[in-house]
């Protein structure tokens, strides 16, 4: 069962919305086991649309439409489809009834622009939307569907959930698919196909390997298909053993999960607490700890300490020691750690002091520089970084060295 | 001057990895007045590479493609390219010796797949890798451009600034195009356009409008194109002062800058400082602070009191106050930003208690019930929001809707 996703907006078009959809419809798709051909992201234009759908259903079977379907002028995907469809234009009730909801749950009334997001094509199946007020379309012709939603994310989120994926599965019977992650920290890639080669000429020719970098880490993927999910699973298994012989020190998680979703697997196995005190990552770590929800079990709070002031006041950070050393520094950074962990009384801190850039950098410590410390009740630990130029780079892998480095630490006790 | 972008990754295709690079890529490409007629994502695969370079000649002058570059053999993007365009593999002695510096400035020396990427197509541009170790390439045929770059996003961002977006200049003379932002905040895409349905209505031909939502905004993008760039802005700027008229309580930008942007920038103008005390976006608002380069000038810094006691010992909330109302209380949500404001000395703070979900929820406090309150040197004030379910959407827009309090709360003393 072959997929192709095609995004419509302007808005994407030139860059000034990121497509979030197109990339969560895949993964939820593939998932499901439909094999993604491609993804187009189009004009809101008559033609363009029309262009885009027939090449998508010359060679795909599925087809995902997201985006203009809001409320206002610039929105054509509905008219397009229906004209395209051979539809006739009618006011749907249940539709009606539920944007009445929407609206009135959000204190307001019905407008023109709601009351038009009503009428709906006779010939498809309307899919409700619970968070907001255009209706999704589902058309079915000559055993293919081509289904509509809202560009807004939630919205588009929601009706895959509810309607799309359970349709699927009512339609059509899906294969095995299998892609396994094996995630790496602290290594980069051209060094890990290195240590990898042998092991990579040697496996078996029905698993792919792809390498996917990001700021501090390098995923493996190995995929497979096959019609039994235990035989495609226990293949990949072997190699994923073999693997974890090769690279283990780089190796922390062997599932496709963030590094912030171990933290917190790891803490809550050992019933243990967390703390950060940021300078530099300006509360990004605490940010990747809280987004995991369940996070208040583990995670106590944070200090970030943009000004020096801070460090003294709220973590108990020699003011001599400022002086001295520089506020990126491992005396600093240690003291941060451990003023955290103390203040807060946790049993992990992990702390971060660096030159985030563009600007703020010297000639001894040029931008991207950056002391990460963790703590824990034994004693602390720091480790000296040379990050690159880009700023928000250098907080992402500051932040992802600052978790890796927690990880280690958290797992020794574990074993 | 039409592009198009190509993006080639099964990582991409399969949802593992967003991409970014095709919206970066527009964005830029966009402000240089490039007309952008698509974005295609592709498997890595030769006849899909080959399929989508022809189509996108077919239509377009200018052809972005990144991904598939890299040192594994999963990369096919440069051989495929070398056919097409009927080169032959030499090695690049400028190209060898920028890999050998990069590899040695980290620490490594040459390997084999390091040693490949110097090998490259005799009939390209070779575009330098500063933050990496594959070359770009630059073709030219029939007066058009195809450009192929890494996947690795610093490494092509690098490439576009140094290399692409100047030799583009260099070959071709580009049209004024103006995209004009107004960025809105608190009020729901719906009622937006129905409050501006006269006014658009009445926009003249060459102005075209898009209303992109996001959580908790809704920006209005007014677009035109033409040969004279300051009559093209002239004509938009009368319609930005309309609008700046019809709905001035919602508005907080009119240029494409984030809030996070415009708080930094008020606070600057004032010589003001701020710190933030946050629970449920738990250092989400002092990241989007931070992540803007320059604001150590004017925050502090940031207590995360995810855990009661953090709210008592560090903010100085009353405990009795705690047990009498709970942590979602406007009397503890304005003790936090009273208490963040005295303990870091800061002209405003701004604090966040709520129920990000998806647990935690009651039947009085149910998920996305989110108090935020403003403080400075004359008081505090609170507003209770009721978000949604989503824990992601619910920290976003509670972050978004406190600097959107706090820009308002500084506007006021700047007029």
């Amino acid at each position: 069962m072959i997929l192709d996703i095609i995004s419509i907006g302007d808005e994407l078009l030139i860059g000034q919305t990121l497509n979030t959809n197109a990339h969560w419809i895949a993964k939820e798709m593939d998932a499901l086991g439909l094999r993604i051909r491609q993804h187009i992201s189009i004009s809101d234009n008559k033609e363009a649309i029309l262009t885009a759908l027939q090449d998508a259903l010359n060679h795909s079977d599925v087809v995902a439409i997201t985006g203009g379907l809001g409320p206002t002028n610039d929105d054509l995907t509905m008219p397009v489809l229906n004209e395209y469809f051979g539809g006739k234009l009618i006011k749907d009730e249940q539709v009606y009834a539920d944007i009445e909801e929407f609206v009135s749950r959000r204190g307001s009334d019905m407008n023109e622009n709601n009351k038009r997001q009503a009428i709906v094509p006779d010939n498809c199946r309307v899919i409700r939307n619970k968070n907001g007020t255009a209706p999704g379309l589902w058309f079915e012709k000559d055993n293919k569907v081509v289904v509509s939603m809202p560009g807004v994310p939630h919205e588009m989120k929601k009706m895959m959930e509810d309607a799309v994926i359970p349709w699927l599965k009512e339609k059509y019977e899906f294969p095995a698919i299998v892609h396994q992650m094996v995630q790496t920290q602290g290594v980069p890639e051209s060094k890990l196909a290195e240590m990898l080669s042998d092991w990579e000429n040697n496996l078996p020719t029905t698993i792919k390997l792809a390498y996917l970098p990001s700021p501090g880490r390098v995923k493996l993927r190995l995929s497979s298909i096959g019609k039994d999910r235990s035989e495609v699973l226990q293949n990949i298994q072997v190699e994923v053993d073999k693997l974890k012989k090769i690279i283990p020190q780089y190796i922390y998680a062997t599932e496709n999960k963030k590094i912030e979703e171990v933290v917190g697997e790891l803490l809550k196995q050992q019933n243990a607490t967390l703390a950060t005190a940021e300078s530099c990552t300006g509360g990004y770590i605490a940010h990747l700890v809280t987004s995991i929800s369940g996070s208040s079990d583990y995670f106590k709070g944070s200090v970030v300490s943009y000004a020096n002031e801070v460090k003294v006041n709220e973590l108990g950070v020699k003011e001599s020691d400022l002086i001295k050393y520089g506020a990126v520094s491992q005396a600093v950074v240690e003291q941060m750690a451990l003023g955290v962990l103390q203040k807060m009384n946790t049993d992990y801190a992990v702390a971060t002091s660096g030159v985030a850039g563009p600007t703020g950098g010297t000639d001894e410590k040029p931008v991207g520089t950056v002391w990460i410390a963790v703590a824990d009740k034994n004693g602390v630990e720091a480790k000296l970084h040379h990050f690159g130029n880009d700023r928000a780079l250098n907080i992402e892998r500051s932040a992802v060295a600052a978790l890796g480095m927690l990880v280690k630490r958290v797992s020794i006790k574990l074993e």
